[in-house]
């Protein structure tokens, strides 16, 4: 029987599956924005990341409901704890979608970037849309396979971080400092994206089963 | 009165207050290993940060212990979930300076950098350590006028920050893309440690008053 704890439980999972799918959607903007220089898709991106910020209150509000109605025990606050957890990593994923943007809008009409260095953030942008997807997924199934798989696929990103690192600091690489600063920063943006789709998984593995997913990862998010 | 729920969260913030001393020797120790390339002072920064995990569950723990005490309300609650982003903040700010340190551990025995870039990244150090034991203050004596004060000095390390960014950028500057892509990060290690800084000043005010402290700045933290 579905006591009213976890249907409201259900509840906030379900929001915050909303704004998951919105800071995909917003990185998946900032990215079409940054391979096109494209300043309409940046906007979109400050929109989409207001869209979630006023998803934040509402949800932290309802984390607070759940406990409201009844005597707290030690696995229902942790829960409750684990959802405010979320909802910071969720609105922090939007606002880094939103540095990407910014960083499209401070030198339009100009492309951040050109070449292979464009390439490989590109080929970020889409592995970290499909990150938040891939979260959102979890979050609305709980299926901690997948919420494994979140782990695998943030290796690639990882991957594809170390080679944009590499490629501007190979001697053939004639570039401006001006845009290595840029790039430098657009690689962390993506890379703490993704550390933040990871620990969305596990946190919603542990919210549904009170269980830690295993894993040797280190995430270095604002909780392991 | 002092009830027993204010009594444990004194002993919260005061635990917390330890651990933001903790975040500030581990930036310092983090600035002496950039500065003097001092591998000595780099350990120091993961052994610190070590013990500033160590304290991380604890701290949860007993803010969950908070609860427990009573039936919730939706005050109590809200300070519990401002204790729990505290936690975050503080864990964040020892990950940042283990950051700094594992980039000097990657480029000792030389320098991360040189010259004025060195020196401005030192400064911001300096300043980023002034500002833990100032939000280390305000845990101690909640007083909202440091933590105004934390504002105020956090935008001093965001022109320095600037000022960083403008240096690499000039025709002038020579170094290579390496130490360009070293020194963007480390700026902006420093950048968020300074955010997070500020975020556990204003939550305190918020954890102790019940206010927002007035602000317009934008902390991008994962609380505003």
């Amino acid at each position: 029987m579905r006591t009213k704890f976890q249907e409201q439980l259900d509840a906030l999972i379900d929001r915050l599956a909303s704004m998951c799918h919105l800071a995909g959607q917003a990185i998946e903007a900032a990215t079409d924005a940054l391979v096109l220089a494209d300043l309409p898709a940046a906007e979109r991106v400050f929109d989409l990341n207001e869209q979630i910020e006023a998803l934040r209150g509402p949800c932290e509000e309802q984390a607070m409901t759940l406990l409201a109605l009844q005597a707290p025990v030690a696995r229902d606050l942790r829960q409750v704890i684990t959802g405010v957890h979320l909802v910071a990593d969720l609105s922090r994923m939007g606002g880094l979608a939103q540095h990407v943007a910014e960083s499209v809008r401070r030198r339009h009409p100009k492309h951040v970037t050109s070449g292979e260095a464009e390439q490989l953030l590109g080929r970020m942008g889409r592995l970290a849309g499909g990150l938040a997807g891939l979260a959102e997924q979890v979050l609305r199934t709980r299926d901690p396979e997948l919420a494994a798989e979140l782990d695998r696929r943030d290796d690639e990103l990882d991957s594809l971080h170390h080679q944009l690192l590499d490629l501007i600091q190979d001697p053939a690489w004639t570039d401006s400092v001006t845009v290595a600063v840029d790039v430098t920063l657009l690689g962390r943006f993506y890379e703490r994206f993704g550390d933040h789709t990871v620990a969305v998984g596990r946190r919603v593995i542990f919210l549904v089963t009170g269980e830690q997913l295993r894993s040797n990862l280190s995430i270095g998010v604002d909780q392991q």
